[in-house]
């Protein structure tokens, strides 16, 4: 089954204090859709602008991407520029052109309207709004988010945990949202919000699910060098996504499944600058590491 | 099988903002005999001064821990006062007064020459060295220390990992001892200072080993709310060797297993001031978490 990903399509300039990256494909929906690509159709929905690099068209065409639902906007795309220290923790942004995003809504293209699975990747809670009045019935729905809009439209966000099945966050906007250190009691509060499931995404230390089948602990693959994890977390989703796309049977007996191929997708993700290193990772290489983690937990 | 535990004895006053409790029993060696006594027989060296309480033999006793390398010494008992911040993430030392610990030396009775398993918990590393020189060829020799002693008392400390089997640390200790942020690069810098398995802490986002048969990612318990961690890193060691001695088979073999006992172990510790939690524990408790476990990271 297909996976319907929305989020931002963007150009990421990455510098690091040994090298530069200048426009790089980035953004949360090409991240999370070249992710969930591994496992299963994808229908993208964002909007770029007059300045994309064909090259990225052609990397989306390569990775199967149906783009019917990417708008090509007048104006210049998104583009996000950063910066990271020396031991790759602490990422400052440098300029931020919104560009195109400004003015983006999303349009569904008929053919997508009735995905079976849909990734409300991390953008404007207003849009991914819009993204589920325009689809009949999905069957699993998905949102992730950031602390910006945690800051500025908290209401649209609250709104929004209200219609989906399941919401992903990282430890530090779990605590912004709840006011909980503990993981594990923010995971009851933001179930109260509405979602049936909470992942909570704690970086290298993994991330841990909580559904109706109790908790998850699900971990991390050891990576010995962290080039940039811009990205990362929307692979993790993304990968999520597909992989649960394709499985057989209850979405409750494959999440925790679903979850180790995220982070396996999002291991790729951190080994290169943008998506350079997942681009050239192949489905078997996603598997072999999902072998060394069965390996690396079991006792 | 027996394990040795050497460490510190020690009353802990513990305060935190709701809280004040005075002179509860504490010190490395304390949480690391009672943790190893759910699963072997343990022998105890430490020092403790005149005022000890004799509740806390009483304690011991019902541990079944011997006694017979614990010395009476002329003088206060070691007593370390501190203070948690609400979130109980942060520490503060108000006072350390070191007593009988400052002329501390210890002398095994010939009973104790043998013990098979020997943790060396969290004591000046010179201490370490001087129970190591009176021990007659143990199986399996574990180290534990603190950032203290990678501040005052390197070199020695350096010289004892090449005497050891294992060594234990946090996370932040592995980042002091090796300038490494990343947990597995630190992990293959460790080994060549000596130590065929390490370990490094990390809290509540559980621990990891690094052996010959490579990587395992021991999970944390779940804890809801949790009390007052102090000595939670000495239950996870004291857990381990504890379980470790009455395995059957190899040490490579078991350690996997004996770091959930270990992480099982501490969960306890956590939930209750001091040793007041862990004392209460029975064995069919730390065996239903074990189980929990098991469930909690199956996929």
């Amino acid at each position: 089954m297909s996976v319907l990903v929305v989020g931002t399509t963007a150009l990421d300039s990455i510098k690091t204090p040994t090298k530069e990256n200048p426009r790089l494909l980035g953004g949360s929906a090409s991240h999370a859709a070249v992710a969930a690509s591994f496992f299963s159709p994808v229908k993208l929905v964002g909007g770029v602008g007059e300045d994309f690099p064909k090259k990225y068209l052609a990397l989306y065409h390569r990775h199967r991407i149906d783009l019917a639902g990417l708008q090509m906007l007048p104006g210049k795309t998104f583009h996000w520029s950063g910066e990271y220290e020396v031991n790759m923790n602490n990422r400052r942004t440098l300029a931020t052109e919104l560009g195109v995003i400004e003015t983006f809504s999303p349009t569904l293209p008929k053919s997508y309207q009735s995905s079976p699975f849909v990734l409300l990747g991390n953008i404007a809670p207003a849009l991914q709004h819009r993204v589920l009045d325009q689809m009949s019935r999905p069957r699993f729905v998905v949102a992730d988010s950031m602390d910006l809009w945690l800051n500025i439209a908290l209401p649209e966000l609250l709104k929004l945990l209200k219609r989906v099945d399941g919401f992903v966050l990282n430890d530090s906007e779990a605590h912004q949202l709840t006011k909980e250190d503990n993981v594990f009691t923010a995971l009851k509060k933001i179930h109260k919000l509405g979602p049936k499931y909470v992942i909570i995404k704690k970086g290298s230390h993994g991330s841990v699910l909580s559904g109706p089948k109790g908790f998850f602990i699900c971990p991390a693959y050891p990576l010995h060098k962290v080039v940039d994890p811009t990205g990362a977390g929307d692979s993790f989703v993304g990968g999520l996504m597909g992989y649960l796309a394709t499985a057989r049977g209850a979405i409750d007996a494959n999440l925790r499944r679903a979850m180790i191929y995220g982070s396996v997708t999002a291991s790729f993700c951190c080994e290169g600058f943008g998506l350079t290193r997942t681009t050239q990772t192949r489905r078997s290489d996603i598997e072999r590491r999902v072998k060394e983690l069965e390996q690396l937990t079991k006792f």
